[in-house]
């Protein structure tokens, strides 16, 4: 058997204490599997003292986690600190620069910096890699590098916020509020006390940038990604749509339209009773579509100490097994194209519209001449009377037509003086 | 850029085109991926002149598939001859004994000899690769032998048959009998003249056979597979079964119990509206639970010259890159163990069960009687009677049992006067 392989872990939150949790109690299963022992040489975290449930007393205690590659004893630095800068940039570039070899698991740092990052592993001939970054339970990182690296992929998009998809579905399932679940969630450990970077589709975007990347030879380019996210989403948006057969999904798309790369994150209505419909709670799912693989799905948990630490161990005994010759964004970076960004507005799909208008003759009237005005045919419409005295609901569902013309058909709606709030616009998304 | 990979190919069926149709309409896309081209040298198959819609005029013609080992000048042959023995067998144990490197699609062949030929491979250090093997569109092969590595495997198990899965939705969907459908399946070129390996279940042991050696560190062992097929399926459990809101799937199970291996081919129920119960048509899914990934679910299309052509490309591109440290069966051969099979008895389940007894006073009481006796509680009992003059069939679903309970149980309600036929039994599954 080989040297065994040296490792520094900087970080120790959950996915750091899961990965240590994972090494010690499988020591043997993975010198088995991977050829050679992986051995933890240091760590690095904030808090010295604080207890992770796992025994850390073997190991080099480094203060500053950028030390780390300071020093001649590891083979492997796992970056597991967060955050698209400071130490963990830090660390990364320094490892990098030094010829250490790198495993990460921070889609920001990737999504904002990946090209660069790239370019250093490169020159050092050393890999960076990050299956946890994007969807920690499934392997949709090496399984685009790798497993479908014979197509010419079309289109890869999926669920890839777990808190996002456990807030849709506790709506779903008990009708109460985004806040209220929210709040709950947080309270459960869940979802951050600040929120954001999951609910409004940051998290989504940044991992959707490393699948685009990936899938079609782009470099990352996180700042050409439009994103809205489910903390607009009502219980009565859900309710209409599971009345119509249908589930809200917070998806990352990106797909190839007429040569060019259409990428957005966006709350989407999918069949409740397809595949993707049946994803739900705090699992993750990663469609993929190939010219000759044609199409695929994966899914799995998306986040928690297992499956992510689960994915940057995978990643350890790659390298552990000498598997280093794939790109880190599958192509040599000299080869990563400056994406041609389509415009969403031509994407041709179902949408689904709700508004709230006064209760007046001819308010169908002006409605359906607008649809016809912007050439959109509609598939339903429901008028949903609860009140006489009060506005009414009405629902609906769009046969294709570009999104161009559905926004602009909208945005008259809205400016209709029978139109009492913002109406709401979201695609639907077949599988 | 490296020296190109050179490949022989044996066997020009619609895989073997299909390899070659993607090796040349992307051949800048691999060797930009791959980091080196990959170049078809000699091509071997039973009719020369035959046409299969791509050209061959550039590559070497050999008569005799075992004889592409003699040349000197392949760092890989493909084998996708087919088949437990003949061709197949000696042109891989030719190759790999010369140290040449090899890929395969060969289920049946590397169930029944995996073992000697990992051996072969590992003592010629050279890889032995067959993603195409099972579930072409999936690539679960690279999963459980990377993308899982972290994991102690519990469970594998899936729609592994892309023919059956094909029969048993269109019996769904039409209400028409396995015969029939099956007549038409094979008119349309979707089942094999002979489909007694596809729906017998012998295709789906195969596979299953790979998937539990790769899940468990142990010697591929096609003998101890119990195997059920689904031509005795009829369109009454399929209607029955959706009126409870199930579809029946034949399904390839490998579990740990007590330590043990459970391993079985069978038709299940399971619910329709989860995620593999959404699996329809000729697509094939892979479930894997692990014990730090938890649950993961892969779907994509099992059969058909692109995906299948797909998987054999992608271990050309690994081979091409150097990934080749990975073992056969994701450890070292002489690490593998003898399976220690538990008894599918023991499996604990919920189980659906229909029957057709005479329509006469007391019937229910003495079959109800029958589950007591056997300890086994009922979750529904329905009694449709058709005709008061015929005898009426009778659909139960049990709470959960110990097969061995069930199947005693149900062979005492086959020995009742009342009973008029045989009847079904099958295991309901939940994902």
């Amino acid at each position: 058997m080989s040297d065994p392989l040296r490792i520094g872990i900087a970080g120790l939150g959950t996915v750091g204490a899961g990965v240590i949790r994972i090494l010690q109690q499988h020591a043997d299963l993975i010198a088995q599997r991977a050829g050679r022992r992986i051995d933890v040489v240091a760590v690095s975290a904030r808090s010295k003292g604080k207890d992770r449930g796992v025994d850390l007393s073997a190991y080099d205690w480094v203060e500053a986690a950028p030390d780390l590659a300071l020093r001649d004893d590891l083979d492997v630095v796992v970056e597991l600190i967060g955050g698209e800068d400071g130490d963990a940039k830090a660390l990364l570039e320094a490892a990098l620069g030094k010829g250490i070899a790198a495993v990460s698991a921070n889609k920001a740092l990737l999504a904002h910096h990946g090209c660069a990052l790239a370019a250093k592993a490169e020159q050092a001939g050393v890999p960076l890699m990050y299956e946890a970054a994007v969807a920690g339970g499934i392997p949709i990182i090496k399984s685009l590098r790798e497993g479908f690296a014979a197509n010419d992929i079309k289109a890869v998009y999926g669920i890839l916020n777990g808190t996002c998809n456990y807030i849709l579905t506790t709506m779903r399932e008990t009708g109460r509020s985004f806040a209220d679940v929210l709040k709950e969630a947080q309270d459960m450990g869940y979802a951050e006390a600040d929120p954001t970077f999951d609910v409004e589709g940051i998290d989504t975007a940044h991992k959707l940038c490393l699948l685009s990347a990936l899938a079609f030879g782009v470099k990352p380019d996180f700042e050409k990604l439009a994103t809205c996210g489910i903390s607009t989403i009502t219980a009565t948006d859900i309710s209409n749509a599971q009345e119509l057969g249908y589930r809200i999904k917070l998806l990352g798309i990106s797909k190839i339209l007429d040569g060019k790369i259409i990428q957005m994150v966006e709350p989407c209505l999918v069949p409740e009773h397809s595949t993707m419909g049946a994803v739900e709670d705090a699992f993750n799912a990663v469609f993929v579509e190939g010219d000759f693989v044609d199409t695929g799905l994966a899914v799995g948990r998306g986040a928690g100490a297992g499956p992510t630490a689960s994915a940057v161990v995978a990643d350890l005994i790659d390298i552990a097994r000498g598997h280093t010759g794939v790109p880190v964004f599958g192509v040599p970076v000299d080869s990563l194209a400056d994406a041609q960004w389509g415009d969403p507005g031509d994407m041709v799909s179902r949408f689904y519209m709700s508004m709230i208008v006064k209760d007046e003759p001819g308010v169908l009237a002006e409605i359906s001449a607008i649809m016809r005005d912007h050439d959109i045919s509609m598939e339903a419409v429901q008028q949903k009377a609860r009140d006489p005295q009060n506005p009414v609901p009405i629902v609906i569902i769009s046969h294709e037509a570009r999104q161009a013309a559905i926004a602009a058909a909208i945005e008259s709606v809205a400016a209709l003086d029978s139109c009492v709030e913002k109406p709401v616009l979201m695609r639907i998304e077949s599988f």
